[in-house]
């Protein structure tokens, strides 16, 4: 059997990612019918499923089950999303539209998208604790990767880093402090993704170390590309409207060390985490490798 | 040493958790000073601490430590916090003052307010998530109280009941309706509090299911005496406008059966939750069954 193209291995991923988060409120479950249709509406709404897909390619790196992933791997989704519907809110980015379609508290109203959120965030925590109880990780890993969870997502990791980001609004004087958004703000759930598929997997300290030095590299990378596209990418292939940070008066990378510099960055940081990868003595890096390439080459 | 009363222990149970609470985010963890002022502000706001105080009763009354459970009862109280914080926003309540001091969108706006709440929620995963590592709780127990908190606190749980008081709020025509809102905007936290003690405390399945129904049972007279208090309280004592849900022209328990029959309806469901407790053979019972007459016969 040929080796699947990376693009592949994404997509097939998350179409088991899709399956796992179609199923996460049973049918029998009473929850109020606007709530369940607001988070819904979120939660199905597309896109790559990059970092649920980061949750298997780690524990499959590890020779762990892809299955047993799942719930972890659909928690980070759902965190995910919980984070995209409540920056767009008009007191945050205050956004109509994502992904071409029209954003949660535009369809729901406002109070409805707080509170599908809230119901969101809630829920991932759910089902993740659910990873012992359906395929018998041992209690104590997944107790591990709920604390995980907890730092990386709170005010110590993304809600840290989505609030200097407002703040950074206000003006950037100088690098650090973007890239101390850009790393909570985007790398912290990138890293928790990693190490959390990885525990599954059974990864040994010496690895979990290195998919942190991975997920802080690449997810840093990424969000820089991110700054790169919004200066030069094509405005249909985003599907979103290029130069808003500019518009916005948002600073980004390209702003402090310009667009070359920029990319010699993307590939430096790129490097760095696909070495930390390949000399932590996994099982089956090839994903994480490919990974790596593909998240910084893409041009959307 | 005489048996202190039921006031004096919930304050010195409290005193417990606010420092347990003071102590939630140690000095060198960096979170942006006003994410970190702004979670402080309302968590510290005071109040009487009757959840976190029913996790240790609840600890207490199966012979279990005060100590291992205060981790859990720091989470339950960062829970309620966080849902006070995103109910008084603009698009819900609405309210500029609670217990006496401007809200948190008030003080700090509405952005930082919904973030803030975002961080509490997820931090309150994180201080229940360490009663295993700092107090040898088994960390099935602690897995059982994550995936608890998660269901009670989330879309089938609080989430689900705020969302049909807002709709509520169009007009409720049925008691069975205003029952779904108490039941889950209150006594599912309160349920929580009280299994989640037990747990840790080692109870037994009969003795959870007699938590349960005591948390249930007295969770909705708390809340009908709260509508009781709503139309017949002395201002001052209250420290809010009295009257103030039927100038929202909210329904209440009593708008559906009288003033009367609510208070009837207060000591049988206390009555109720009482005899639960009283019947599943619990090494100290006591405080359980002086709070639910506490909740019940307060004035405020």
């Amino acid at each position: 059997m040929s080796h699947p193209s990376i693009t592949d291995y994404i997509k097939e991923r998350a179409s088991l990612i899709e399956r796992e988060l179609a199923a996460y409120a049973p049918e029998e479950w009473h929850i109020p019918a606007v709530l369940k249709d607001a988070m819904t509406y979120s939660l199905m709404a597309g896109g790559k499923r990059l970092r649920p897909v980061m949750v298997l390619a780690a524990a499959e790196a590890c020779g762990g089950s892809v299955e047993a992933a799942l719930p972890v791997a659909a928690a980070v989704e759902m965190v995910h999303t919980y984070s995209l519907v409540h920056d767009d809110l008009p007191a945050l980015d205050n956004d109509d539209y994502r992904r071409g379609r029209l954003t949660n508290h535009k369809m729901y109203g406002e109070a409805i998208a707080i509170l599908a959120g809230d119901a969101l965030l809630t829920h991932a925590f759910y089902s993740a604790s659910r990873a012992s109880r359906l395929y018998g990780v041992p209690a104590e890993r997944v107790l591990d990767i709920i604390e995980e969870l907890a730092v990386l997502a709170g005010p110590r990791g993304m809600v840290g880093g989505q609030v200097a980001d407002m703040q950074g609004e206000q003006g950037l004087t100088q690098l650090a402090e973007l890239e101390y958004i850009h790393l909570h703000k985007t790398s912290d759930l990138i890293v928790f993704s990693l190490k959390a598929g990885g525990r599954i997997g059974g990864a040994t300290e010496r690895q979990l170390s290195a998919l942190e030095t991975y997920g802080r590299n690449i997810g840093l990378a990424f969000q820089i590309q991110d700054d790169i596209l919004d200066v030069v990418g094509d405005e249909q292939k985003l599907g979103k409207a290029v130069r808003s940070d500019e518009k916005m008066q948002k600073v980004t990378y390209p702003y402090f060390i310009g667009l070359e510099a920029s990319r010699l960055k993307v590939t430096e940081l790129t490097d760095l985490g696909k070495k930390a990868v390949r000399d932590a003595g996994f099982q089956a890096p090839e994903r994480l490798l490919e990974l790596a390439d593909f998240l910084t080459e893409r041009d959307h």
